[in-house]
């Protein structure tokens, strides 16, 4: 590409040289500072190296608790602090297998599967039943108890590759894994696959909670791969009646003392009132939660050391949280709103990032439309570091109970074509994060959050 | 992330149901048809897998001209042809090895190096020699011939990580490779050695093309992982004095046969007049050319599938080019414009992909001012998939020689936060290439060409 003197002159305009007014200057000074001195992607390294697999409850969640407290105690803010939390405690344990039984084509087939976060296990022995495929709830409906009792039901609902949003891919697909196992288990369904929810045809199964109310499966619930729910379907075609074996021994415990881990920096004139942000510090447990949502964590931090590297005294307190317990439970996020509305704690506005470490392309908000009309109103100041859209809705889940208050909420949104390659897996890990789109994010942010400091909402 | 039931509203909205007038009626079946049916990742699969390696003159380069003529032709189109044109033909060798000598940490230190494109040899023993740091050519003229003279010269010149473009820093880098070489050589250097371009800290050596104009360099040349170009930085200041061993064996050949690969479905109205698109197929040695620029080929040959598949009968023609030589000669843009020229074809329009098989966010243009904001204001029809800017000066070196018989000029700008980790490196693979992010830019080009066809420029 482009080796000899072709140079596009829009592409000579240094971000430093952008500046025409203190906002805008400001703004250069903030992404400069993220893409030059950031150390979110090194401190992402460590989280994800050291403390990697750490679902609530685990040795490894305790230990980024730590981590990340400490992280900030050496950044001299003005506090730090663990927000204790109950939280639930499920471990997948050291057996995941299954085969597709009796094949023609080649005998029993071993495929991909992982539990669902909050899945039963199956007998030791395993369980082994015959397997029947339902697209959606509708066929299930129509099949009924006679053609669903005693059997193993597999989803196999795939993403809409044709929305252009994988967001809202997931969101229509993923019913079949929160819902699924509860609504095959009324039929009388002894076991539950659920194709994996991503746009990808790969080999790695993609975890992720199911249902876990009163009405909560009891029945083992898994993920099969794509390119295994393929074949499965396949098989299913071809040769009609099939058995499947599946041996999980997952548990679950009781609830277990944990933390949302905070960091602030006080405000000069209006202390009380608390800008919040960050992302979620618990990550499934099949990889090292790179992408969800180690990458949130640690732009939330990266937020205060650039506003303490730039030199910059916030009006308001800004507050970076990294919330406990997101993936199956979302205890953190309640406690942290709990506390606040005990405390009479305003906040000025919350942001989360829990969509990748990728190229910022936006804020999605709630909010009431001349708060959203502010916000929008400041879309030229994003504009030279390619976030372009400001007018969505959206917000992020361990926020959301905090518009009780009344308090407006964003969400970062970065451009999500690849989120679902690695969502939920085992290559959710740091080799798969970007070192400048995980900064820009953190830049977005901290402009983010440096406009409503000074402008309100 | 989102488990639960938290989905803004926005994602919701399918693409296919934002219909509102007949072009984004159009656009949005452009961009399903890419999403949900686009072979591009597959092709490009085996382009990369196969004729991984196929710089200018190898049995890669000729392959690949086979294999894309193949697959145009069994696209039915109404018209494949080879163009044929004499390339440049040089060859790596077989040997790259460097040290740093003697250092007082550990001895003769190895370093990852790769020759760069065009270099001479060094001697079969290899050259060693005393190797000094050079930060930028106001510095190599301070130092002089004296200070050069039988050394070697190591241009380290780092990226401008703060520049939100990926490409604005190459621009200003690029030059240390491109003229590195020669400039050092008119003051008695015996080698040159040039960091990397690239914003990552990595292992892999970037190749490219250095000047090979009569002014050309005749001493060995070579790039050094940016890693190891900070290792020999660090070990010149705390050190001193250095030396350094270089061993090459690449070598340069006679110009050979080489061939444009070109399928273009006719205009139904007006036939002599073209809409020409694409990227360049021959590519650096080292990997497989999957971002640069297999992507841009196999984008290219997308397009011409969309238009059949959606059954969109052009009223111009409409022509996919896959271009030889563009990394060390452009001899088939050249050839392309020569043969246009002669034959008085007009262009409508010329659009090139070669930053990568990523996100698209725009196309750069170079046309009459009317023309750019005729483009312009088709901006909201590309917006539903992420592509917002049609605002900047862009095009590409393959098509730049069109503008002379006044071809408006369009560049595909894709995400660039990634390309240069890729960047003419081992890592240019096609597992790093994201399936969905290659058939958006397909389909933005497809989109981009109806609306040309429709509404002419």
């Amino acid at each position: 590409m482009k080796n000899y003197l072709f140079l596009p002159v829009f592409l000579l305009s240094n971000i430093f040289s952008n500046a025409q007014n203190p906002d805008s200057t400001m703004v250069s000074r903030i992404f400069g500072e993220a893409l030059v001195n950031g150390k979110a992607h090194d401190q992402l390294r460590v989280l994800c190296k050291n403390y990697g697999p750490r679902l609530s409850g685990s040795p490894g969640a305790a230990a980024a608790v730590e981590y990340t407290y400490q992280v900030m105690l050496q950044m001299r803010l003005d506090s730090v602090w663990k927000q204790p939390c109950m939280v639930p405690h499920w471990e997948r344990g050291t057996k995941e297998r299954a085969s597709i039984l009796n094949t023609q084509i080649r005998g029993n087939v071993d495929v991909k599967i992982c539990a669902l976060g909050g899945s039963v296990a199956t007998p030791a022995k395993g369980l082994r039943a015959e397997v029947i495929e339902i697209h959606d709830f509708d066929e299930l409906k129509k099949i009924g108890k006679k053609g669903v009792e005693g059997k193993i039901v597999f989803y196999n609902h795939p993403f809409d590759n044709s929305l252009y949003s994988t967001f809202a891919a997931y969101s229509e697909a993923v019913r079949y894994r929160w819902q699924g196992p509860s609504e095959a288990q009324k039929l009388g369904a002894v076991g539950v696959i659920v194709r994996s929810m991503t746009n990808a045809i790969d080999d790695h199964p993609h975890t992720g909670v199911m249902r876990y109310d009163s009405l909560g499966a009891t029945i083992p619930s898994a993920a099969i791969s794509t390119r295994d729910a393929e074949l499965l379907s396949h098989i299913l075609k071809t040769e009609g009646k099939t058995f499947f074996y599946m041996e999980m021994n997952c548990q679950k415990f009781p609830d277990i003392l944990s933390y949302n881990v905070i960091g602030e920096i006080r405000g000069s004139k209006f202390p009380n009132e608390v800008i919040a942000f960050g992302g979620h510090l618990d990550a499934w447990d099949l990889g090292e939660g790179a992408h969800d949502d180690g990458a949130g964590c640690m732009q939330a931090i990266e937020v205060l050391r650039i506003f303490k590297a730039q030199n910059i005294r916030p009006q308001h307190t800004i507050r970076a949280v990294m919330w406990m317990n997101e993936e199956n439970g979302g205890r953190g996020g309640a406690e942290y709103a709990r506390v606040a509305a005990a405390k009479k704690e305003k906040h000025l506005a919350a942001i989360e990032s829990d969509a990748g470490g990728f190229s910022p392309r936006g804020f999605g908000t709630t909010m009431k439309p001349e708060q959203r009309a502010k916000v929008m109103s400041w879309g030229n100041l994003f504009l030279p570091y390619g976030i372009h859209d400001l007018s969505s809705s959206g917000g992020g889940a361990d926020i959301e109970d905090l518009a009780e208050a009344g308090t407006p909420l964003l969400g970062l949104e970065p451009d999500g074509q690849r989120y679902f390659d690695y969502h939920h897996t085992e290559i959710d890990v740091w080799e798969n994060v970007n070192r400048r789109e995980l900064l820009l994010g953190a830049g977005a942010i901290a402009a983010m959050v440096y406009l409503i400091d000074t402008h309100g909402l």
